[in-house]
């Protein structure tokens, strides 16, 4: 095999593909990236047999071949050589040969067809939405799914098609966080669990613009995700997710109104006192036209209050703060919806049109008052 | 104790004083940084007995006094108040409650006389020169210093004033770094061993701008750096220093011109095939018009050509890369002069006026060739 392609292709290409390399793995052959130059196209691959990413880079294609290349080694070479066109030739023995100006590198490969090809998806339905919004569903709901895998689903998102909105869910026990995207075409229901692991690396590589689609297929076993010159392919996870419906509700006691920017900063402020791993719960006290919040740990107490607008009942209440920054962080809106029942029933906060839902349990806090 | 002062100058003070909380200590009260309110002025600071810090805030005392507060969660606490003005004040008890608009902190604080003040030196010289260069002279010779305990006078940098120029010379056992500063006004010869600690503390704190003056004084024990509305003391390292002069020569055999950007990519691109322990040499081979640079080991092997100017002998010599690229980095010439005698002595890279030189030892590459 003998290619010429640019610096900065190779360095795009091989940054993509490489969210598909395992750090660790059983077969060495998988932490190559796949040079393929069999066709009239120079492909790049790496798989983990979970999560598959496979692009193209433009170039010049002098002899067709392939060769697999140590994915580490690869890009830092890659990375470091001068700006301009780079050969890559391999030589009989599978010795690789990198040249850019007069810098030569030379390193072993290994062979093409070793390597595991991206499975063949047949595929039998497909959305479309932007770059950006898909980069943007992930951001808003990865940080609660689950990290454990004693409960494979939880680690998982669920896409749930269905009214031609795709639904994104995730939830870890203690919080539920659900984003709402329309569909421009109609398309058949369907609930299909993506694993986490892919959406963030997904989100790693999405150039996040409004104007450039991404194209979501899917079978019994796959989801692949097509944009730019990119082909991502993961496995789905199986089984039927939880069934969200029921531990939603629009009941509610207390509704209040407050500035976002304002409860984050506070509640930011907060959890200085608390130290990785200590539980200590901020309390939250929800009178006529303020909210006081307070937290009290063995480093030292602190209290704040902010004005809110509030209909229905008073109440005190105990949250982790963690969980109500990370759902504050990621809403847009200046001002935010909380919706309560009582001290020991989940809160809500959403909008109107319930574009976005975040449920978050309370915890209990006899102890600490 | 009571004072108020603005969010940014706290910031600013708790972020210069806070180099000198020592990061391990058997005496809690180290941990703290003192707020110092007894005379009109507010001083805040740090002491870890080899390295102290007084800064000056301004702001207002409202009751004289003064609290050490952890500085660890004070200094959390202070970053993310309001941007706005702060009111910090004891209790009888010690408590120390900081209050910023609507946000209140209550943690416990000690009692400010158990605080190690500075040591009061009486200062016997002194020397001045910008902030710029005495930063600029720290990064430039700062690598070179030994971070074993086992000489301890490796673990400093001479600060050698002699014939109105300062000299700031580090050496680690494989190299020598020295940098020359002019001074505009005379001073007694003196030679002083300054902690790296407390030079690389320092040139964090500096601000860097040319038109600000450092004043440097000096004791038998102690130095002392005053600067904007800051004091830093600093025991020195006891013991005389290495006569670094009979290990520098003007002899060579060798004198090669060489593009100083190019030499340090090559070198740096070249260590990709290095891994971290590994002692594998990049060998040089220095040609009529031609450098030619390679380096080989498990991964694979990599050379390179660069175009010189050589007056003198060919010779073929190794080198850690790490050390040339140490020295290179900091060097801002476009091009560097490298002076070789043969491949067992040291190189030199130096300008003319000698306001730097590099010294390096070479390395035995038998094995490898």
């Amino acid at each position: 095999m003998k290619i010429t392609c640019s610096k900065s292709n190779l360095v795009k290409g091989v940054s993509i593909v490489s969210k598909a390399v395992p750090s660790k793995t059983t077969m060495p052959i998988l932490e190559c990236i796949l040079i393929d130059a069999t066709t009239d196209i120079i492909k790049l691959t790496a798989n983990d047999m979970e999560l598959g990413i496979m692009t193209e880079i433009s170039g010049d294609i002098i002899d067709r071949g392939m060769i697999a290349i140590d994915a580490k080694i690869f890009s830092e070479i890659v990375r470091k050589l001068p700006d301009n066109e780079v050969t890559i030739e391999t030589l009989d023995n599978l010795q690789t040969v990198i040249t850019c100006e007069k810098a030569k590198f030379d390193i072993a490969g290994k062979p093409g067809d070793e390597f595991a090809y991206l499975p063949i998806i047949e595929k039998e339905d497909s959305i479309e939405i932007s770059q950006f919004t898909l980069k943007e569903v992930i951001r808003q709901t990865i940080f609660s799914i689950s990290d454990s895998e004693s409960n494979k689903l939880m680690t998982g998102e669920l896409f749930d098609i269905s009214d031609n909105i795709l639904k994104v869910v995730s939830l870890d026990g203690h919080r539920i966080s659900i984003r709402k995207v329309p569909l421009k075409k109609s398309v058949a229901d369907r609930k299909l669990v993506v694993p986490g692991k892919t959406l963030i690396e997904i989100s790693k590589i999405l150039s996040g613009e409004a104007e450039n689609v991404v194209s979501i297929s899917y079978t019994k076993n796959h989801i692949v995700f097509e944009f730019d010159n990119t082909i991502v392919v993961s496995r789905l996870i199986e089984g039927e997710y939880f069934r969200i419906d029921q531990m939603l509700s629009s009941d509610y006691e207390t509704k209040v109104r407050i500035n976002k920017k304002e409860l984050l900063s506070c509640i930011d402020r907060a959890t200085l006192l608390v130290k990785e791993g200590d539980k200590k719960p901020i309390i939250i006290n929800i009178g006529d036209e303020l909210m006081e919040l307070k937290i009290k740990s063995q480093i030292g107490s602190m209290n704040e209050e902010i004005m809110i607008t509030k209909e229905g009942k008073d109440l005190l209440i105990g949250f982790n703060p963690k969980f109500l920054i990370d759902a504050l962080r990621v809403i847009d809106d200046e001002e935010v919806t909380i919706y309560l029942m009582n001290a020991k029933a989940p809160c809500f906060i959403k909008d109107d049109a319930e574009s976005y839902v975040y449920l978050i349990l309370p915890v209990n806090f006899n102890s600490a008052a």
